[in-house]
């Protein structure tokens, strides 16, 4: 498994991630065969947030790993906060919001240490561009949370591009990602400049739902296109789709959001396809309908 | 009322400022007790433009405070130039259109200073971008109209985020806010980069319109519904909706255009409801319909 | 013919430009006459495309000035590349595709070079923004371009603004031009960021489809009234539409795509128009049916 730097000041992720968000409904052995197949394939990074799962996730990931103690320094944990959602657990909200707050960041953070029985977070991000966010506000607490050892970097999740360039604006250290929909079957930020921006600040993007949510299954002519590309390359559908995000060239790490194993094993084999040029044009012109311009 | 820099290179402004377009209609008697409103409620600010009233609500408004001359100080003039109008009181316009040239800027500022009986404007706005202006021309113009005392500070409105940042990237000083309709109604700006953009260069927005121009008077479930937040706050519908727009982290002014003393009240006290970040919330899917992502 | 800079560090281009695209149809003489005729009035800047006529424009230009040494100093020879055609003189290409590759955008120079009999290209165009570009590559092809003498200035089209703002982020001299459509048919590039965007870095852009692809010829009623205003100019609507063009802040080069003679004399006339700025707005409002707002 490549590890690549998501920001040139940021430290290494492996380039696969492993997304966290629908464990929940998994036991413990299953939650722990999806750990150890990533690490197998040198899948290091977990993508979590505070509310996966119900605000579940994190403590079920940390009582996984909670009897592995040397393991916390070979893996990075990525987590978001931003979201309050209406919830048995949070009965104080009485309508789904945001909450960009530096009481909500700091407890949010406090949470995710605790239920992920860890003293550090590798990269904290806002999950949700928040219309109430006070940058001046976010940057004071992002400092603080640095300075303490708690949070060691820092990025942002579906922002805009005048969203990343307001909050960068305001920031002491620079935001090393922002975690988007891509893929073959929602490409549009690569075409509408949010990932043009993104590249300019030299952040490089995660990508979340990045097999288009599983559009490449239904039974159609796209399907079969991709089919006779696969057996070209000699892998999978989700390889190719995998790896036309690996083309591009703001290096665009994918989040493999499955609780099948066997799917982890699949995706982290995905970085030895080398998709030709043509072939990107070829699987965009699938989707589009047309030639480039 | 809370008296707030709309730019930290600016001066204060009153944060409800008092809109004077539609006085074209009032006596004397309406106009002065207009003014006196404002003025007990700590609303200072008073927004004009050249052609308010077809060319005419600055000089009524001159002549209303031309026999007290201690208020001048006290009070901050905000007119704006760059529109042509079809009228009867100017025969050489041949189509409505814009006109940003050193000319008519230096032409439009002479008349508004000498229509409002005063030595100097606190801020000038170009009223509409103008596809012809050319960035360099008006960075002169605002120069030379700052350096003779003629124009303490300058501004926009209706400009889109690109437009801001070039006329901004020629000026000396900066531009201390865009004036823009913003309301709960119409949000959309508050989405699309606009305040983003704005909020980078620590410039506060002026909003017109800010109740929606009366949507809220419908009768239909919204108002229903903005009615049972009212009175959770014991306020207005009006001042609920103000508050949606101060709670907003830009720091929007809003201006209030009626011609009712009664309401300019209502609005100063809007200033003094504390809108719960829930509800801000829950105010905005009222109107979008859907709970945010 | 006005000569101008089409950025502050850039040569003095022809205002108005002979495009070569449609030039694969003409005889050796009909080429020679468009070249004679442009300098006649002027036109000392050419456009060219690797891909023009079939990837044969540049040879047959390059051909018809062959025995005309002096002639090189005096023209600018504008060429693009990147876009890779179907085509039977390049049967390795599957699809219609994009290549901003190094060894691409430097074999596209060495054939440009060749097929014009030149030693060096005043500017050279990415002809599409690709999705698959890699900006610090570009960057490094560009210096190394520049370096050799064999290009003297880089510039793009059809980019979007922040596809030109990354870009130049990474380059060590500025993007002298981006080459997009605008005409009075096609004006939205004018209001939606791209060129404010342009206009922030200097940057003038060069117009394809100046005259809105013929759309003027249509016998309706914007044709009537455009041919009432060009009447009042005692000019032509093709020198009106260029004029609307010429009076932008922006500082439009207009590109002549004709392939008659008689159309470049036409063309290179327009600059003697000095268009009103009252009916800049009215044509304006005879395409989008309405006033500015």
């Amino acid at each position: 498994m490549e590890r690549k730097l998501i920001h040139p000041k940021s430290p290494e992720f492996s380039r696969v991630i492993t997304g966290v968000w629908r464990w929940s409904a998994l036991s413990t052995d299953g939650i722990e065969a999806l750990i150890n197949t990533s690490l197998e394939h040198g899948i290091t990074t977990f993508d979590h947030a505070d509310i996966y799962g119900n605000y579940s996730c994190e403590e079920l990931f940390g009582k996984a790993i909670a009897n592995r103690p040397a393991l916390r320094n070979t893996i990075q944990l990525v987590t978001k906060c931003g979201i309050k959602l209406l919830s048995d657990k949070r009965p104080e909200h009485r309508i789904k919001h945001y909450d960009t707050s530096k009481e909500h960041i700091i407890r949010s953070v406090e949470n995710s240490l605790r239920n992920l029985k860890t003293d550090y977070l590798d990269l904290l991000l806002l999950h949700r561009p928040d219309p109430l966010m006070n940058p001046a506000e976010v940057a004071e607490v992002f400092s603080k949370l640095k300075q303490s050892g708690k949070v060691l970097f820092f990025g942002v999740s579906n922002f805009t591009a005048p969203q990343v360039e307001l909050l960068s604006s305001y920031l002491r250290d620079p935001l090393v990602t922002n975690q988007i929909e891509i893929s073959l079957f929602y490409h549009q930020l690569l075409f509408d400049g949010t990932v043009d921006t993104l590249m300019k600040h030299q952040i490089s993007p995660m990508a979340w739902s990045p097999l288009g949510g599983g559009k490449f299954f239904a039974e159609n002519e796209i399907q079969k296109q991709l089919e006779t590309f696969a057996q070209r390359y000699a892998c999978s559908i989700s390889q190719l789709l995998l790896a036309w995000l690996l083309r591009h060239p703001s290096g665009i790490f994918p989040i493999l959001g499955t609780t099948n194993p066997s799917r982890l094993t699949e995706g982290a084999k995905a970085l030895t396809v080398q998709l030709d040029k043509q072939d990107w044009f070829a699987m965009l012109k699938l989707v589009t309908g047309r030639d480039v311009a």
